[in-house]
């Protein structure tokens, strides 16, 4: 497994490999957990190679956001690429990545508008802007990435569309603990007692979901849904809505997903369910 | 010659030429002249095969310009590409090229922010749009442009280094008629009385270079352009700048090109020199 810094011989290893046969790439911000794992190993099983880039991006944080104490555990993550059978890490310092001309602005105008766009003002752009680096970067025929960031996913999808970027978009489902509460690297944030509840957030998108098999109608679903997650202890929404899954627009009763944000006190955790 | 007008048929065929060689992309909005032909010519010399598109970028235009009645002689154009060697043209229809849900916003900052960039608000906007589509849907590894849009090629090379495009950027010089105007598909606009005086640009460009061997006062120089510019029948200056070659700025002495841009009637004429 190669290890790579400088974005000029990340790409040209890139290319390399790709001559010899297909590439998947992971894109992740490190502190990795199985979900990561899972879309490090689809990704392994479904290419002949696998590019992983490493890298806390500063422009998808806001300036109250935890940027300089996201989590970093290098050497762990890259024991876990290794062992999954990554053949490439991208690890660049944001210097090297953005260098010091840095000008371009993109955006997106239709499905990163509400939710977690409407919460973090500058996320999206700044997923946006890392994310056509790294495809441009890596060169993937493959993208794979994970459901439990479901506006991301439509994000990306649209930037792929959009830009005409050549690679398939893969989303892999959501990975859970044994208790439900969906993976992720901010669940470190917790206390024991938040620890505990978290999983209920999980429980009310369920029990929402039970409750639509036998209603339709979009408001009682919504006040059940609240209902639910203002139970939980500690835990203050953010947002919580039904929305079409494609659009990501209110006002559907079909192919439906559910989005939700939340705090248990300054730990942000996000959550979503597709029915 | 292959003639494509589906972006994804396009995309496919431009990726089954770059396993058997080396890929030149020639964008343009038609209406071929020397200007672009010589690129043509230089990517064929220098590539194992040739791409070009020709497609009038509805997003590159405002409201008020020549949009609707931009020239389009596609047969002379599709001829002209054949005659020079072109293995692929991609020509699609905004509606084919855009898609029904368009909503990437691309911008930029810096070198893209006077000059053309000011007298047209969103054209930059626009050709940064149609040229991160163009270089994925096309994958080149030699892409060529004119000298002659000397802001638009700093602009497009800003794109390509920031956003890591795998591309090497390759401008050529001005090309003119034996009496000086640069070549341009816009000339045609021109009455023969304007024709005939608006080799009368290049002639100021010549005169203020000249002017600098002697002459390094910034002020005087520009002084010396406004002047030549000025006494030009029927010309209207829009900008005049002599600025820094490389980042655009104003205030240099050094590594410097003109800029100058103005009118003849509604039409609008362009200009640089480097010195």
């Amino acid at each position: 497994m190669k290890k790579i810094s400088n974005p000029k011989w990340y790409q040209a290893q890139c290319l390399k490999l790709k001559k010899r046969g297909t590439l998947g790439f992971v894109p992740t911000m490190g502190c990795l957990h199985l979900g990561h794992l899972t879309l490090i190993r689809e990704s392994v099983k479904h290419c002949d190679f696998t590019a992983v880039s490493i890298f806390v991006n500063p422009l998808q944080f806001g300036p109250k956001e935890d940027f300089t104490c996201y989590p970093r555990p290098l050497k762990d993550d890259l024991l876990l690429c290794k062992q999954a059978g990554v053949d490439l890490v991208f690890l660049p310092t944001p210097e090297e990545f953005y260098g010091s001309n840095f000008s371009i602005i993109m955006d997106e105008t239709q499905v990163s508008q509400g939710y977690c766009g409407k919460s973090r003002p500058h996320h999206f752009a700044g997923v946006l802007t890392v994310m056509a680096k790294l495809l441009n970067g890596t060169q993937p025929d493959f993208l794979w990435m994970g459901q439990k960031d479901f506006q991301q996913c439509r994000v990306i999808q649209r930037l792929i569309e959009n830009l005409n970027f050549p690679v398939v978009f893969k989303m892999c489902e959501t990975v859970r603990e044994k208790d439900g509460l969906a993976m992720s690297s901010r669940n470190r944030y917790l206390s024991p007692e938040e620890r505990k509840t978290a999983p209920l957030i999980y429980a009310a998108l369920k029990s929402t979901q039970a409750l639509y098999r036998k209603e339709k109608n979009l408001e009682k679903l919504s006040r059940h849904l609240h209902m639910c997650l203002n139970s939980i202890p500690g835990f203050k929404i953010d947002y919580a809505k039904l929305v079409d899954r494609d659009t990501l627009q209110e006002g559907k009763t079909k192919n439906l997903v559910i989005l939700v944000a939340g705090f248990f006190g300054k730990t942000r955790l996000i959550d979503n369910l597709l029915f």
